[in-house]
């Protein structure tokens, strides 16, 4: 058995959400161990936080300065191999790039940072210290999922034509946040989420599983953003026209004002030869669409399966895996990158990286320039 | 029992689709009679088509230029009531303007015709003779989408924020019209079938299904039109962001390249307060998600749906109707509007009106337009 | 165009629901002309449900043995061709006795008749007389129940193991027959309907269905019927375990008391390598799932059907067909077996017959017998 | 934070299926840590496997007899405060009764054991000792299925007329146990498995659903059971009639031989004024159909959902739990049952008992004998 690796946590204290998702998704191998902590913005909460953990009082840290400083203090044999940054957006940063300069790894929630610059940065600074920086687009964890990369890279369904990406939810489509709801608030809050909200928040998914399952690159933006809710800060809607290099063509639908779905993040890829469809509230199944004969529903756990979605499937068929696991999937990938790092080898792995996260930016950014603009199509690049 | 409308045909002869689908959906409520036609642009054909079915000789014409000369010559009470025109849509025009002059009820399929010059024209020559004229926009006909309207109407799901709306189909993914296929002929030849390709065939369709359900009027178009086929002459994809008057916001797709897709045209409005979902391909069913509350599967033939769905319904809950009793209940709208219209009382109903049809027109035009052009907004008006 | 098929309705006047269902599935394919009836056993109601169906005065009977008599006394080529039934169930048998006695062709809805004495009478009428007899079966009228008793017949899902059939309904949970609906009334009538309630008006299909698509014979039934609604006079539940030749095992269920379902018949069956399932309120789907390999989703109208699929099929794939198309079906079937009969040739068709309609008298009469028994099988021969 | 419960297993070594879900089941809520284990019924393989979950030498036994021997020479606060017995079903009795006798708790996978004698003994141990005794019915942890008990307790639907349970597999319609599948071959073997099969290991859970979801008692099965695949030597199809006290009706089909199904286990029950439906492959809806009303769709982790679906919700919704959550929501009542055991309180719980396990027990029993009985009606007590 290899020894667990140790983590810090940035963030995800009392009241978080996507903290405790992590932790939880982290626990589910058995690769990771919560070692210490800085886990709100707020010290005395912080500190709280991390007694509720289980963590010792010297590494139960009141600020994430105080963490680094107080880990690297620390022989290495027990400073934590990685943070974990689960923070508003805003915070994202300045966090990887002192941990990542200080050598170590780093988990960051998406999107990544806040503009193009940072993103660019990070990026510079993994390439010089050769860090492991991975990013929670956790979607892409599903065994499904990498199914239907392997089937498109495979040419089961031909050459591309178009990709029709939806991420939609409901609940802001009323003032959540004047109503106390924490997820709500910084969501819509432009100086602790970004730019954008919709976009930034679930669009940014959805760019990502599209870049992760087709490998087609955005060539051009055509994006009308709108704020339903009257007060609201931030866009609750977007809606946008993708051009991709070399022809292929796109829809891309992020909404939290459509009333009566949850989280329904739903992938439709078409080619030459067949299509294919995935939805994440349904996350074992595959429909493959061949030219000219029967659909073909394709679930998890079967024999029939391509190596990469055998790899990733923790139950038989039949017995439905779902968000936890796909999320454990990342950090899984994660875990052995970072062992073989340390053992000297190339941490490449199927997991999405600090370049993904900066993809994700830009495409945020871009994103919100497009519903700024009178002209059609707004380059990527 | 009141007496059978009489019916002259244009087009729908040997090996055409629609024409018999339009004859089929008639005769549903014994409402009309075929007595005369013109069913074939040659006229060896057109008149072997009317032996076949039954035409007596002196009504079975070589051209309609000859059918309304003919049934001129009769007495009122022999000659046909109306024409319904079915033939690809380049002739739409002469033929609805001819007839609707010469005092005679018209039915022509959809789109109604190649330009918004002819389209006002025909606007114009109803208002002027105060002939009913009906373009079968059949899928309107469906009763749970007669429901849909009215819970809009009757503010169940509260002022509208967006609409997606999908006609998706897979059938021209590859060159179907160098393999003999009539239907795939026409559609894809820009002299019979108009400025554009699925947008005009099908995206039609969407804007009308839109437009009566919603009642949201287009303020302003941008869209993305492709031509995946090689050698393909008209688009077989369009991609459309929408804004309405009073600033909802729309996604429009009609494709014809999107394998595993038959015919797949699905409605979603979104309200403040709820949300509806209509699929042409499961049309007995309609859900309704009302904000914070259960989704509620409606389904046809029950008690606890409005008046509107029980007119159109003709079997109980279970039973379930399709494609051709929708299509008949445009037909038995438009019958009931020309014995109005006999008794000289107003002949308004519903169903879609040469007005709709305009509209129609106007849309594929304001689309091909945005396509075109550099501008991200292209207004409708 | 061949001459329209005359025929005399019995039942189905003013109030009526299935007498309304056959005349429309009747007029589809405009083989049939409806030239007299004797549309009520009240002689009032038979000529005014006549007259509203534009029956001529001396053709629109007050009693069906007028009829008979009526029509006898017309010459042959005015005569109609055949009789249609469609009463409450107690009136089948002296009608179809009859009028197949006399030579006229015969239509009966199902159950056939109340006892298996009727049926084998009705059944040595036909080989004496050599008429034509169908029973309006009608869901095997539907293309994907033609394409799923294909697949079977040509081993694509191996030899047979087990049959699930339930034909689930929910109207009756409630005493509807004391609130005036006549369909409850005289569905749970004894002196009408017969010895059984749901298993006659619904387990008959459901045999009927299991029958027609499997081949498997009934070998012995272990029946639980029940009354739910207190005061009713029939069953309105019933569960049956079945065995049939050669080892297969069955189960099925028909009831009136599931609420939630409409009209929900279900039929799935398992072979050695594959299963088959189809469902009455999605018709133009069925599903097979073969041996190891991913289920596949078969729709109605597209090419790679048999041709028994293909040979029933009206509309393009996506054109969603339904229940009346299946009913049309069964009688387009009868048309050409009376055509053929009349040319001397043989009529055997695909469409359901006297046998069919004995062998499902049989199976009610057997399953309530297996209720009242203590003993677990009961034979069904 | 509370300590974390040490826990001892006995069985769950290499190649086994159970075992780890279990320990990932147990995980998930750090409520329990492993200390002990007697992996294997191999000693070598039983000290192999221990050594891979890190157990150390003393703990890691070679048989369950020297673990409870070696646990009980351990002081109390270091000994292991429950066993979890995930063996093939023979070795559940002997090591049960063993711990339990020895005040040690016991957590065991289902059928609880062979003989219903062996489960009387367990419930007199129990009721003797005063050990809390889990029975991992895991299919009860699902949210859903809290609800679904709830709205019936609540008189959601009215007084229960039936029940409709289907527990569908396909897995084993071939010989698997010859070809080395580990879990085929001693769930094939009687003297492993018992006297049943797929009643024993799916039926069995389709009993317990409908016993905790609806609190119906079976009154007596008329059972039919069958082994369609030549030389396998227990039943790999059973399909049931039942009848519950207070005159309700129920249907189970426990099957894995129906190919195209997974892990489908499906529960329908039909009250007075409504009906649920619930599947297990898509676990985080429920159907509810309110007589004469649009059926609605519940889903899990929505505020309109009762206290005890709330209880055990870990995600919001939209982000799919499933089968590992469930498992661990019995987990979670079993480690809070323990505690408040510790502190002298009472241990009741929301979990399956010995009770439970001794009733699958009986029915498992009582269906072989129906199924070798020419009698109708096996009594169940």
């Amino acid at each position: 058995m290899t020894r667990r690796l140790r983590y810090g946590m940035v963030g995800g204290g009392e009241g978080a959400f996507i903290g405790a998702v992590h932790r939880h998704a982290m626990a589910l191998d058995h690769r990771y161990a919560l070692e210490a902590g800085a886990l709100s913005s707020t010290p005395d909460k912080a500190r709280r936080s991390g007694a509720a953990l289980g963590l010792p009082d010297d590494r139960n840290y009141p600020t994430w300065e105080a963490m680094l400083e107080g880990e690297l203090a620390r022989p290495a044999e027990e400073r934590i191999d990685l943070v974990v940054i689960v923070t508003p957006n805003h915070v994202h940063y300045p966090v990887a790039k002192a941990f990542a300069d200080a050598g170590i790894h780093v988990v960051s929630d998406k999107p990544l940072v806040h503009t193009s610059e940072q993103a660019d940065d990070l990026v510079a600074t993994v390439a010089r210290t050769g860090v492991v920086f991975g990013v929670t687009y956790n979607y892409t964890g599903y065994p499904m999922v990498k199914e239907a990369r392997a089937l498109i890279r495979d040419g089961a369904i031909g050459a591309l034509r178009k990709v029709i990406v939806g991420y939609h939810q409901g609940w802001l489509a009323t003032k959540l946040e004047d109503e106390g709801a924490k997820q709500a608030e910084w969501r819509t809050d432009p100086a602790r989420s970004g730019a954008a909200g919709a976009i930034g928040d679930i669009g940014s998914h959805a760019e990502n599983l599209v870049a992760t399952v087709t490998g087609l690159e955005i060539e051009a933006i055509c994006a009308d953003l709108t704020t339903f809710v009257p007060g609201r800060r931030l866009d609750d809607d977007g809606n946008l026209l993708l051009r991709f290099a070399g022809g292929a063509k796109g829809v891309l639908v992020a909404s939290q004002i459509e009333i009566g779905h949850e989280n329904d993040l739903v992938l439709q890829v078409y080619g030459e030869t067949g299509a294919l469809t995935w939805r994440q509230e349904d996350p074992n199944a595959l429909w493959h669409a061949p030219l000219d004969a029967p659909v073909r529903l394709l679930r998890r756990g079967n024999g029939y399966l391509g190596a990469d979605a055998q790899r990733f499937t923790r139950l038989p068929a039949g017995h439905p895996e779902a968000f936890f696991e796909a999320f454990a999937n990342v950090y899984r990938e994660i875990a052995e990158a970072i062992e073989r790092h340390g053992r000297g080898e190339d941490p490449t792995g199927d997991y999405p990286t600090v370049t993904d996260g900066a993809r994700g930016v830009r495409f945020i950014e871009r994103t919100v320039a497009s519903a700024a603009s009178d002209q059609k199509w707004t380059p990527f690049a």
